[in-house]
């Protein structure tokens, strides 16, 4: 038998969403009548623009002719929709980024789990708590960590508490740390970075010659002028920060999924010996090695959210579930809840009762009110005695959901 | 500076399809007129078949609704997808395979790349020489080979020569070996393995407790009643192969992007203390953790292959292909050139005329034919003296790069 990787050995035997998966299915096995509202994973439920639609039988038309069918594109998106997005989501706002520092991918995700592979195998790495598992366990893996302690903290990571007491913004780490995982607005907690706190970031990581990975997913549902939505808004960024941007929460896209990292040319990693390379040219030799970009239909597809027509319907989509994100927020409110985020972020982070474990908490708002959600200790251990509900549903959903949250526990 | 990973230090400095490209620009620079045909890149030039198109406006139409659209799709790939992959590329052939042994993907390229991340990083790696790129680089990334020799191969890597010499058939390693790549039809000599030579290496995997990872790309290729069609069709190879498959090649989705990869139950790895693993589990939980699956839309395409009409359409486009390798092979074989493969694939393996090195004859076809091949020694040490050309192109540049390789060369 082959060696496997036992990196894998030292993952969480439990992941948050299988297991709200089979608490929920327990759940419903026992009272199969109820109708459950899910507001637990972060998944959208309004139709695709129809400028992307549009854009998609287009693309498909042109697939179907010889003279306009497209095979392999270039590794890292085609040119099109890096230019759109270079110009309308950095140019529009000040900030200059290359049309080859911009890579598309296939999804967020693929994006957050895959940036690490460029850096060295002993990197040290500082993550949010409570925060995304994907940035954890792509690290796990990859061999960056020891096992997990009893409350889930993996040995090696440099967990930064973010919970009410500290306003949930996290203090700088007090130690050396080689790549800092970033999420603004924040996943789950809604929180959202001033200038001044994403300043002092920049001017740890170029202090300590570190890397911040900055997700910036949901970049689109800041309201907030003051709040910058580029991490390169900041002076001094573009030495030390990679931006991953996705389409699946503005335009609708986690099902037809597209995304795309910044990689500005001046970051540098240097080798043991002091030499040093382009993390740009890196990370497109790794695209180049393992991808052949996404499919031309959904670049096609992202390129039509740019027009002045697709922009309208993404700020009508963004505004209706914002508009969710303050039926949940004014309604737990009222019901006497103490509730965070939900302004500058389609994430509602609520207080669980005092002494009510997260998952306990969790058990009984789908026991008495039949709503999933998410429970904040699923997220790391500065979750726990939080409870996370996505602004996501459709607004039947979010308006029966927070009746019966307010008149059944 | 973070440091970074310096394996990336250890890839050879040219990527063979940049080089080609390079070389290609300075003749087209110094020769504006020539109308180049390019039968280089394995890219498909017909537009995909009509089922799929239809697929795809279908699907749109559902993502355009509240009611049919989708969201997240599973990990591993929808069920309806992986079903009809079970039941017509394996159980047609009398070959059992579970849907939860199926895990579709963004395309061959990434599973061949990715695959083995799930095994440890000192394990001993085996590939054919020439060979397709991807296997080495992915491994000389991962850190499992020290720098190349003066002819591209990388210390670590054991290379098993492919040449006329042995029939393009290799050796069983002469050292142990963890992982094996073997692709069947071979790209790039066209070879393909028989029953007899597939049970050799089943045993040679099961005696060394080795894993074959068995790239089919090139399945729907196969002509020749007697050669399998899946490793699995052999007795024994479910306790040591992986089999990674594509729709790019047979359907024409090399712009669309899916492929899929089997990986059976029976399949397990072992840590250094003895506990076992299973492989399937592993690379589910590597899917989960790295992926949200290829997009929806996609996934309906792939599934309309398999309909009545859509396997005819796929048929229709692979026998255009190989009227094309016939084409080229009887066209150069009247000329006088040495011709392999072409006869269950689609690369045409031609030797280059005596003592000339295969760099100097893609050199000589291009400025004399204005025909882009690819040099065989950009695949590897033992694919020196030979060129590949692809019969993916049209019908009319198929005969006029035959034509003009007859008569002006």
């Amino acid at each position: 038998m082959a060696r496997f990787n036992e990196a894998y050995l030292n993952l969480n035997a439990s992941y948050l969403f299988a297991e709200i998966r089979r608490r929920t299915k327990a759940f419903t096995d026992r009272c199969p009548e109820a109708r459950l509202i899910d507001l637990g994973v972060g998944d959208v439920t309004q139709p695709l623009p129809p400028v992307v639609i549009r854009a998609i039988h287009e693309a498909a038309d042109e697939m179907a002719r010889r003279e306009t069918f497209r095979g392999y594109g270039p590794y890292v998106g085609y040119e099109f929709l890096r230019a759109e997005i270079a110009a309308h989501d950095f140019g529009a706002r000040g900030v200059r980024i290359g049309v080859d520092e911009v890579f598309v991918s296939d999804g967020g995700k693929s994006d957050n789990a895959n940036l690490q592979e460029i850096f060295a195998g002993d990197a040290v790495v500082a993550l949010m708590d409570p925060v995304y598992p994907v940035y954890a366990d792509s690290n796990v893996i990859a061999g960056r960590t020891g096992p997990a302690d009893s409350q889930g903290r993996y040995a090696g990571i440099v967990y930064l508490p973010c919970t009410v007491e500290n306003d949930f913004q996290p203090a700088l780490p007090d130690r050396h740390v080689d790549l800092i995982y970033l999420c603004y607005p924040n996943n789950p907690t809604g929180a959202v970075a001033t200038r001044q706190a994403l300043a002092r970031w920049i001017a740890y990581a170029r202090a300590e010659e570190a890397v911040i990975l900055y997700d910036a997913a949901y970049e689109a549902y800041i309201a907030d002028p003051e709040v910058p939505h580029s991490i390169y808004e900041l002076e001094g960024a573009r030495d030390v920060a990679i931006e991953c941007r996705s389409f699946s929460k503005n335009a609708g896209f986690t099902g037809l999924r597209l995304a795309y990292s910044v990689v500005p040319k001046e970051l540098s990693g240097r080798a043991a010996d002091g030499r040093t390379m382009s993390l740009n040219a890196l990370w497109a030799r790794r695209t180049a090695i393992k991808s052949n970009g996404p499919p031309y239909i959904t670049q096609r597809a992202a390129a039509a959210v740019y027009s002045p027509e697709g922009q309208k319907q993404v700020r009508a989509l963004v505004d209706f579930y914002m508009q969710n994100a303050r039926i949940v927020r004014e309604g737990l409110g009222a019901a006497g809840f103490t509730v965070y985020g939900a302004r500058n972020a389609p994430y509602i982070w609520v207080r669980t009762p005092p002494g009510v474990p997260s998952w306990d908490f969790f058990d009984r708002v789908l026991a008495e009110a039949h709503v999933v959600g998410a429970p904040g200790g699923g997220f790391g251990p500065s979750g726990e005695g939080y409870f996370r509900l996505t602004a996501f549903g459709s607004r039947e959903q979010t308006d029966e959901a927070i009746e019966r949250m307010k008149t059944r526990l």
